[in-house]
């Protein structure tokens, strides 16, 4: 299963007035269970294509996991579209913890948080790395000229680690968080050091997409697309900078806007 | 709270090689906690309009009502992000089933449902509507235009119900998932017939949105971007028309063609 992110389809083309039957390239979906230590965690609907990576990333991103040593085995079974992951004794947070509103009083913390799960997983980012302006656009462009094998579909997210001077590594999926969670499983697996990272994104930033950025430890989350306000009160809080509309030579710094640097 | 969709934001706007300090309208995300009969139901993130249709549309779509009449009561709580609503008893079907993986096996049903909520609430429609092309175009293009008030942002999604002549009410929110319950919420709210009508909607066609449709029981779905394998293998089964890609003068009809006509 793994690899494919399309199939073709017959679809009726209307044009000029008039149809015309064609062949046309469908963006995958398909559903993947995950079951931890025998009981069912959680279905995800995503494109079939490093699902070992969307896993690893998914638990880490719900704080089931910290690292890739606390998954004793895990087997995944594509046909039936199955995930099967025994995790080391005392890995798993208790479940009444998993989305369960947190609401936020006089701790400390961020009243921001609305999920009990986030306010333990995300991290506050100090330091971080400069980006030049220039590097923010090359990075976009970049991963733009990347993602033309799924362009046909026009069903895809790309999300990409980066270094200020060039791409580490490039994931796509159907879902947002997805390209996400495999960019964080990928650098779970490799042992990829994120601080000096930064991630570019098609997606929109919104609030767990924000957060996804910050349980990796990335200070710089740059995106083709609009934040939320959610998503900007957090990143002022956990101290990332956000760049959003980066389309062409132009972009907005919504956040922590010392990290990007004229040049 | 209710009526609001954006908040201004002071920003830095890169352009033409330097940063100009500016405010920017950026689209509000509010996570909503919806408990039933005084348990933790499910936490939405929302845009914090017609929060009433968006829980009604919500509960319809998982299941857990049929009709308003369902609904002994609903409070919400606009400023802590809280609904609070009373089921009548027995209204509310056993929890486990919420979300739960549904493998299909020989039943009869479609193997392509993955929860098994969605296999117990989705209708498979017959008979329907015929639209003409160019009314497609024309309520793509209505869509368009009813939405710039919201079109600052360049966050938010939004869903119209019509009728092949003129729109009948549009909803609009962050998630592409919430504005096609408002539309639901609204319907049910006030028993507005679904037999006759369409769904136009600016956000991709996945497994999720086609079923929210189903559910709702429309039988042709506008879409101005791409669908996806999942959601056109379910409206082959179901029965609805999917036109994707509705851009300009052009459009695609993946399934069910025959309710698009030439005029």
């Amino acid at each position: 299963m793994s690899g494919f992110a399309a199939k073709r389809r017959p679809i009726a083309k209307y044009r000029n007035g008039r149809f015309v039957e064609e062949e046309d390239e469908i963006a995958l979906e398909f559903p993947l269970t995950i079951t931890v230590n025998g009981e069912e965690f959680a279905t995800i609907v995503c494109t079939p294509a490093h699902l070992d990576e969307l896993v690893i990333g998914f638990l880490a991103s719900e704080g089931a996991i910290r690292t890739c040593s606390d998954i004793k085995g895990m087997t995944i079974d594509g046909e039936r579209g199955f995930a099967y992951v025994e995790l080391a004794a005392g890995g798993l947070p208790a479940k009444q913890f998993y989305a369960k509103r947190f609401i936020g009083s006089c701790c400390g913390k961020s009243r921001q948080f609305y999920f009990y799960n986030d306010m333990k997983t995300a991290k506050t980012i100090v330091g971080g790395i400069t980006v030049k302006a220039d590097d923010c656009i090359r990075l976009m462009k970049a991963l733009h000229e990347r993602s033309t094998d799924f362009a046909a579909t026009g069903g895809l997210h790309n999300a990409a680690l980066a270094t200020p001077d060039e791409m580490v590594v490039i994931r796509s999926d159907i879902g947002r968080h997805n390209a996400l969670d495999k960019l964080y499983g990928y650098c779970l697996r490799h042992q990829v050091a994120m601080k000096d990272k930064l991630i570019v994104f098609s997606g929109r930033v919104s609030s767990e997409v924000l957060l996804k950025a910050a349980k990796m430890g990335v200070s710089v989350l740059l995106s083709k697309s609009a934040p939320t306000t959610l998503a900007l009160d957090l990143a002022d809080e956990l101290g990332i900078t956000v760049v959003g509309f980066l389309r062409g030579q132009a972009f907005n710094v919504y956040t922590h806007e010392s990290r990007i640097i004229i040049g």
